[in-house]
């Protein structure tokens, strides 16, 4: 069995699709699930999940009966923190503990669903693309962060829907205010690809800040040869404006830390405003307020340097994303929304351990770049006032892609509307997060690392193909090999071993076999749907 | 600097005495502290303090007032869970990630004040020592677990004075129900030394289940001969009935697991008969509900076998154990006792590894055992209505000695009216407790690992003179080796690297000395006061 599976997955992820031909699972029939499965398959294009349908009609009935009252969709607001780590906010075990409280992040969850189950990509870009289309970055071809100087092979958009796209046709106002990080080219920007209107930074937060801290980064900001060909890249460092019609505005240059420094609050400012204007209109909005912070480098804004008891600048951060939920939060209230919107606040992925000790916190092994815990599992937060209910806790499994799915359904979009010549992998998970005592209706997270399927989570049980074994004691990205397990998957149980130390497969063949065949069943769905290879 | 530290606090933990009379510290008056720390000497047997007058102020009135309001003394209960790790309430990170939802922990915290930087001693005998007598082991003698067939020198108990035993001269009614694990001779019974009434066992739950536990135990549940010699020891399996006159019932012959499994329910009765009984008298009560639970082997009540998420038996039992504290604090609720009761819940160290799966968690580095956090960072909650303000957070230090000071200020029993000597190490912390947004008193907490003097925090900063360093992946107590670190303590962050990951000393030269020198001050105390050997 463990001999059959470990060469496929591993072609799997070098070859990408030309091996699956001959295997035995890939027919066109949706794939079988092992019997340990709960999930079921509706076609060969979606990804299958656990039919709930008494809930799922609970909160159909709670949905019609909010448009009735109302007369509208719900808004939409996802916030999207970078890089924070799943132990940072202080309702994840972090806050106090590393001396950065979270009050207004503590009393979302408190007020809403907190989720300790929910799953990032390994990186940005992966991650954010995914929320966004709804489909994992090897089918999208975004296998890992976009970066300065990268040729692409072609338009990663090309042919791809965007959660954003959709809910604009189907009457909202979209917008993304802060990072975007899926390609900056004309075609590739936000305002290009369904958002009605952006206002924010295509890149990550160290790209504005790398040519211009000399303490860091000494080699090149004090060599101007090299300064000057980083500059020749081509990638600019503003702040941009623009609109679904393709006029794009440059509003400020950012040319200094201080500048940079100062990002965040711009943004907060531009949703605050934005939502009063929005609260005049219409329509219902969905707005994906994505936070520069707290990547690295990290430069608290004037106001908020040393406002953390730690004092460093990661946690001055954090206090200052959570200042800035607050603000947002407390605008929704005043203009009346909390009980018209739909709220969830996230991570793109784990910390970034690299920037130590400016980094954020994980109790769980590895950080941002493996496929452990430390990786990918992230803060997961659903609010939503008088519709979900307050100061609950669930361990149901959340994809950060069921965003797309979920958000389709409560701007009221069908997913028999959409085309079913792409695979889909989120999970419509409305009805977990709105009815009482809702439970998730996803069965599996596959954990992809660049082109390599490395792990995947079935209930509490986690299964690895491939791992990231550090050098040293610290595991980040760059201090990593990826290497294959032994014979037979590691299975761990993350309930009695959150930290991924153990592994238990042995004794639990059943599951070990099965979670192998799930692992399979998954990379024949890549047969009939073949990734995109954008030369990444 | 630290070549003469080293040396010396070596000696200390091997010698414990007579080294320390030609070192320059050694004075009678108050150890001067480095120019670093806050707090100062008030004499020459007590652990100095931070000074915050106006926060005691704010909390004797309002003391002052509940006692004009009652006309008595506030209820003291105290809550200590056996081996529960830092990270598995939910509050602290676990609950529905580990698999088991902790409501009524997580309520207690909600409505209290829930303190990240709680300290207890390595093991269980240590920490309960300390917590009745607000004083180190290393001065008691205590400096770890009573073990059946121990021979004891002499009874630790001569000369001490307990908590329970100087509150119940003050008028209070004093009780333990639960373990008490510090002898169990005539002389060293919790109603020998201060307890007016004792409910409970002697000893750790694995004692009463090591000798029927036939599935991990064979070579002695099977074995006639070495059974034979085990109970030769003499030590008996019974529920006991302790009363302060030296009646000494025994309630219950213990000789099954199924009956060790309902162990922890027929305390939670008891106390609650005793509650509502007591709620009829005069007299206020201390009372420390001592949980046999969660301490290995664990075996859940008929009643909560699978009743949590992940249904390991440690799993189950704290959803037990949580279901107990809800039930108690509901009696209070019945009672009307609320208001008039200070609760503080608590662990008595980090997991236990050994017996994993069956283990606790934390986030930390090292369990039970070590004097990594993962050893010694408990839970640690205050909660009284109407007096703690509500949904507080603190990383404030709290070492569990402080529940000796704080509950006899509670009970109106002065400091200056204790003979001065021996040495106190307990900080009061009534104000760090009431006064609204009050902080910590203490400076220093220092970890001992038994007689030797390990590490110290003092604010966010961490030094290690000697380290448990494991063998294999997993680090617990019997995997270990104390071994001392280099040339320097290891300095650590413990706001940036939680994990104890990084030592940053050598980066941070004053804070390293200065650290040295605080520990080389309270490594002096043991000049004038020598430590008690029990042989132990």
């Amino acid at each position: 069995m463990f001999f059959s599976l470990k060469p496929m997955c591993t072609a799997v992820a070098l070859v990408c699709s030309s091996v699956l031909v001959n295997d035995a699972w890939a027919q066109d029939a949706p794939p079988p699930a092992s019997k340990l499965s709960r999930a079921v398959a509706q076609n060969d294009y979606m990804q299958p999940a656990i039919p709930r349908p008494e809930q799922d009609a609970l909160a159909a009935e709670k949905l019609a009966a909010f448009e009735a009252k109302t007369g509208k969709k719900p808004n939409i607001l996802i916030f999207i923190v970078d890089d924070m780590g799943f132990g940072d906010p202080g309702v994840y075990g972090g806050g106090e503990v590393i001396g950065a409280a979270t009050p207004h992040i503590d009393d979302l969850a408190a007020e809403g669903l907190r989720l300790t189950s929910t799953y990032s990509q390994y990186t940005c870009t992966p991650t954010r693309a995914a929320i966004y289309t709804g489909r994992l970055p090897m089918r999208t071809g975004l296998i890992r962060p976009i970066l300065a100087g990268d040729n692409i092979k072609q338009n990663p958009w090309e042919g791809e829907l965007s959660v954003a796209g959709l809910l604009s046709d189907a009457g909202y106002h979209t917008m993304l205010v802060g990072k975007w990080h899926i390609g900056e080219g004309e075609g590739m920007r936000p305002h290009d690809v369904g958002f009605d209107e952006f206002y924010g930074f295509y890149k990550a937060q160290k790209e504005y800040t790398q040519d211009v801290y000399q303490m860091r980064f000494p080699d090149l900001v004090l060599d101007e040869d090299k300064l000057a060909r980083y500059h020749s890249i081509g990638s600019d460092n503003n702040l941009i404006f623009g609109q679904k019609d393709g006029t794009t505005q440059v509003i400020e240059n950012i040319d200094s830390i201080e500048k940079m420094a100062e990002g965040d609050k711009m943004l907060r400012d531009y949703t605050l405003k934005r939502l009063e204007e929005l609260a005049q209109g219409d329509k219902p909005f969905y707005l994906s307020h994505s936070f520069m912070k707290l990547h690295a480098d990290n430069f608290p804004s004037k106001e908020f340097v040393g406002k953390s008891a730690s004092k460093f600048p990661y946690r001055d951060n954090l206090v200052e994303v959570d200042a800035y939920v607050g603000d947002i939060m407390a605008k929704l209230e005043t203009l009346g929304l909390l009980e018209e919107t739909f709220v969830f606040f996230t991570s793109d992925n784990g910390p970034q351990m690299d920037s130590w000790p400016d980094s954020g916190y994980t109790p769980f092994r590895g950080a941002k770049g493996t496929t452990w815990e430390g990786g990918v599992r992230v803060p997961g937060i659903a609010y939503w006032k008088g519709m979900i209910e307050p100061g609950r806790t669930s361990d149901g499994l959340f994809d950060l892609m069921d965003l797309f799915n979920t958000s389709l359904t409560l701007g009221g979009v069908s997913f028999a509307d959409l085309p079913n010549d792409r695979y889909y992998d989120g999970v419509d998970q409305t009805s977990f997060l709105l009815a009482d005592n809702g439970e998730s209706l996803r069965e599996h997270v596959y954990n992809w690392l660049g082109s390599k399927l490395t792990a995947m989570r079935m209930r509490e049980y986690k299964a690895h193909l491939f791992v990231a074994m550090a050098q040293e004691k610290f595991l980040w990205i760059d201090m990593a090999t990826v290497v294959p397990t032994g014979l037979a998957p590691w299975l761990f149980n993350l309930y009695v071993d959150p930290k991924e130390e153990y592994p238990v497969g042995h004794r639990m063949n059943a599951w070990t076999a099965s979670l192998g065949a799930e692992l399979k069943a998954h990379a024949a769905t890549f047969k009939k749907f073949p990734p995109k290879d954008l030369g990444l």
